[in-house]
């Protein structure tokens, strides 16, 4: 990391009235927090580029629907979005600092909203950004795609509304398992992971959501499937209907998907990274690709 | 909660080369820890009463497990026995404290290992423990039984260890979904929740082990059937064991649950719940309630 781009900007949004840039270098969550001790909470990653937080109404949407499942006061729209706007605003000021002193760094960052049912011993709510820039992984999934390992989720979600407590649909801080997927991925030679239920069904990987080509038509398994609904997709959906794609939510097999033109996991900063493998099985880029990065590329501009 | 008794201790376990302690009213976790962030680590909550913290090997070789289950550095023996004596110390000592200040305050606290994965940004691993004070609702809830809600988890367990990543048995941070049906339950007028599988079998509650008397025979949901192994359990049937009851571990349906002679829910620091109502049904207290909950408390004795 360049050491005149710092490695990490924090902003504290709940702390006291006005959101306000804290020392990244200095602890800032208590040893009680619910977040820390519970998973006990929600967030959203959003895109920081060039200056432009991307598809903002897309993750506060999300970012409000999950805190009504985890019976969080719903954040306060303009608390959240000022604070946002300080973030990309103080992010763009060092971004071109580092440039004006000769380094090459992207104006790119990875901008968290985390928000949490807060402290137990005071029950005061947590609610903080995180802004980092822009890691070279990310390029590199981008430009070269990523080998994907399908693997059965470990559960299977009851979809029938009995339990809400399950928080299906919810983008909680519980994500050990996601994480435990993506390493167990990492340690065989895979970059990334598609879940898979266990009738056989595509779901989405553990930080992204499955797409496909299939002709003139984009597809992308059912949200109903018990996944999180995607912001880029829903973006990208958008503007590939504006140019005449069909748009489609299809439960697809494991077979059905290697069978596509061509598979992608996107999401909001990595934005595109095309599946070259799924499990071994070479997926050679189609002629599409080079228009379907560009729409979503497009769908994050 | 007293004037004399703080409300938290914390000790950092893992920042330095020697636990000591912190300042519970500063912040002490970094906005970018996994803990926080992602729900990536492990914990386990211990009671410390009289002076003494209960079943340190149980919990510790739990820990241990969890710890290889996310592919943790295993967690150093002599480092967290030596933080947990320290904390407990240091409790007992605040105690005696208030106490000679005509504080009438109980020797109890519950102690939480945490232990996390650590920065993000860093890489480095986050330890501590907390002790607070035991509450109100732990005594209320000894004293009287609670009123349980039985409940779908809401995702059915892949038990063919297919899916490792699903850490199942593992003790993680990850807990949101258990706190919403905790949360759920009581806005229903309950006070606890025992889940229940899809196929209607009695699994665990969200923060203790569900045991059961039949006859002169202790039983308890299988550990196979994708719940945590309990260690107040373990340590209880261990007690009834060398006083001639028999143990069992038996899929229970839950009306099979609630013909038995009495339910309770176990756990390290509230020890003991009885269960006076499923779902609004009264279980009688039964005659062996007393000889029960006496080998309850002589099992964290």
């Amino acid at each position: 990391m360049s050491s005149h781009l710092p490695s990490q900007l924090v902003l504290d949004v709940l702390g006291t009235d006005t959101p306000h840039f804290v020392d990244a270098d200095a602890p800032f969550i208590y040893s009680d927090d619910l977040a820390a001790v519970r998973g006990d909470g929600i967030f959203e990653t959003l895109m920081l580029r060039d200056g432009d937080v991307k598809n903002v109404e897309l993750h506060f949407n999300r970012f409000v629907n999950s805190s009504a499942m985890l019976d969080l006061d719903a954040p306060d729209r303009e608390t959240w979005l000022t604070a946002t706007a300080m973030a990309a605003e103080e992010f763009t000021r060092r971004v071109e600092q580092a440039r004006a002193q000769g380094e090459d760094v992207p104006n790119e960052a990875a901008l968290r909203w985390v928000y949490s049912r807060g402290r137990e011993s005071t029950g005061a709510a947590t609610g903080w950004i995180t802004i980092s820039p822009a890691w070279p992984q990310l390029m590199k999934d981008r430009a070269e795609g990523v080998r994907v390992m399908t693997a059965e989720r470990g559960f299977r979600i009851d979809l029938s509304q009995r339990s809400p407590w399950a928080l299906v649909g919810a983008k909680t801080l519980s994500y050990a398992a996601n994480m435990a997927a993506l390493r167990y991925a990492k340690s065989h030679d895979f970059d990334d992971v598609i879940f898979v239920s266990d009738e056989g069904l595509v779901l989405e990987g553990p930080t992204s959501t499955v797409i496909g080509v299939d002709g003139k038509t984009l597809v992308s398994p059912p949200v109903e499937a018990g996944i999180l609904p995607g912001t880029t997709q829903a973006a990208l959906f958008k503007v590939a209907e504006a140019r005449g794609w069909t748009v489609e939510y299809r439960p697809l097999t494991v077979e059905e998907l290697t069978a596509l033109d061509g598979v992608w996991l996107v999401s909001s900063v990595r934005v595109q990274a095309r599946v070259t493998h799924v499990d071994g099985h070479e997926m050679p880029r189609p002629s599409c690709a080079e228009e379907i990065e560009a729409m979503a590329w497009e769908a994050v501009s």
